[in-house]
């Protein structure tokens, strides 16, 4: 892998990244890896915690930020670093620079010696994160899972009056009950005008007979999150709202059908897309059709336009078109979907049927 | 304030800081301030949002990037930007080096004109925010009396057998029916020896008899957030845990009646300390004293060894000092006070004599 990118090491700081590869749950980490070397980086705070839960690495507790700790053992380490690479005086050392800030990019600078130089290294580790290997997809299953039942035992209960904090509090602490380590984002209760809204958190207004309500939310269990979206009414759907909600299923159907190894995530943006389009409710839709998800909520792969990445079998995405009209509602229904050889499996099979509540 | 770090203008890029200066609590945000200009940019997930929210600063909304919104911009109205300082050709646009990444940071180098030169800003509106006006302690005493109340209904009565992860669930279910947004940090619940890992959070272990409880919480409350640690004993302590308890209580009393504006941060933390060494048990104390609190959980000043800010009337920070035993047990004990000039103010006034369960 590294000589792939051409470094003789590479720093990982990112922490879903340190997660993936070393299994530390905690908030200060960095890990070093080389031909040689995998060496694990954390503060006082940890030892303990380190110790119990990273694997494959030896684990080096400093008083320091573990960046700065990690290019300390470098310093003093360089021949060890280069030793892949004799030929040359000079080595490389990747870093995440998606990740890594200016400041920690200038210390580590100034600390190491000039013979090694900083290379970026652009999503390395989370493109070996796109594709999910059995165990991981056994607890994305089981994060999807609990959050269908928790659609239903609170999402399809929902009254017209009801607040919609108190749905978003009664679904996270039913997910807290059922053992969700937290969600995987605030949850969304959207209704009346703010279901136009593709990013309106749950507000303190009571849901109101007439109105969609959008419900976005996601489960976090053993590190893994869930993310699912349906759109249920309250009341009685005028002729134009059913339309709208069917328009939206029909795109969502036709990009779930459409996910297979082998074809381009912009190709699944096209389909949904093109879908609306011959409703004339393409310009509604003012996102990208999914993204990838597993130890973080957005993760590569993204399905939107012009984005070239081939689906391969194990990549877990979601599949959600939605339609905003602006001051009016609106509409989204997301499954998530893990990419096989034929097809898709739906991780998120809860009804799509419009639900009036 | 510009002038001051020798920039034209400054680009923010940290959340929490956008939030403090213009409103905005969304996810996607730069916000671009000059002698002339205050824009703010985000994409087409936030068009009604920012409306709404943003204020004293221009909104522009962008398929892209917030910052290479910012970054385009720029480049289009260059001449605009440099007004402040016509004698010279070149321009400095000041960066976040804390927050910004390598990789940002390097897109905006090629997009802009090489005439405008990027110099980090380090702290610039994290020092504006270790200074709370009234309207920011309103919030923050809210979000502190919160804590308490929890602390009284939920931690007060928690019972041998109970699991940790059942009381911390208790405890975020009461917080947000109360209205809180979400809670500050995972809550740490941590008994038996995992009372002894500073950073544990609640696990699915039962509280057993004869164990210290370390309850370490907060809630966000209008984007605020508290601060608490309390510790309980689950059974009859020993003549030695009460000993270490009132070891590490007199060493949190002495340090929170040392703060007074004028005083430095670094001496708060040595009060702290020399209190638990006379005890012994200096060597057990393997963090900081405290940390500023606010829009973030940890802000600015840090109240540790060898820091140098001098505390002032409105800060906002927390006196946290613990002792850990490994493999045994710890006590930790934790308030949040403002700064006032001759003292400070408890926000967290709940009852600090140990409490057995």
């Amino acid at each position: 892998m590294l000589a792939k990118v051409r470094t003789d090491a590479l720093l990982v700081t990112h922490l879903p990244n340190i997660r993936y590869l070393c299994g530390f749950t905690g908030s200060a980490a960095a890990l070093l890896l080389s031909e040689k070397h995998s060496i694990f980086f954390t503060d006082g705070r940890y030892t303990t915690q380190a110790r119990q839960e990273v694997h494959g690495a030896t684990v080096i507790v400093k008083r320091k930020s573990p960046v700065m700790a990690a290019a300390e053992w470098i310093k003093s380490n360089q021949m060890k670093l280069n030793q892949a690479r004799r030929r040359s005086a000079r080595s490389y050392l990747g870093i995440e620079a998606d990740h890594l800030t200016v400041a920690d990019h200038e210390r580590l600078h100034s600390i190491l010696p000039s013979s090694i130089r900083l290379r970026g290294t652009p999503g390395l580790v989370e493109r070996a994160r796109m594709v999910k290997d059995d165990a991981e997809l056994a607890a994305m299953r089981t994060a999807a899972s609990l959050g269908v039942e928790l659609f239903e035992s609170v999402i399809r209960n929902l009254h017209v009056g009801d607040k919609e904090s108190e749905i978003a509090v009664a679904l996270e602490s039913a997910a807290r009950k059922a053992g969700a380590e937290a969600m995987s984002f605030p949850s969304i209760i959207a209704s009346g005008e703010r279901s136009a809204l593709p990013h309106a958190r749950a507000s303190s207004a009571p849901i109101a007979a007439g109105s969609f309500v959008v419900c976005d939310f996601g489960v976090i269990l053993a590190g893994y999150c869930s993310d699912m979206t349906r759109t249920l009414y309250a009341g009685t759907p005028s002729a134009e709202a059913r339309r709208v909600y069917q328009a939206v299923l029909a795109a969502q159907q036709a990009a779930v059908e459409a996910v297979r190894a082998g074809v381009s995530t912009g190709q699944i943006d096209r389909v949904a897309r093109s879908s609306l389009r011959r409703e004339g409710l393409a310009k509604y839709f003012t996102h990208s059709t999914g993204h990838g998800v597993g130890l973080e909520i957005h993760e590569a792969p993204r399905l939107a336009a012009a984005q070239t990445e081939v689906l391969k079998p194990g990549m877990v995405v979601t599949i959600e078109p939605g339609v905003y009209l602006p001051g009016r509602w609106g509409v989204r229904i997301e499954d998530t979907v893990v990419v096989t050889e034929n097809g898709c499996e739906v991780l998120t099979p809860a009804t799509r049927e419009l639900i009036a509540v």
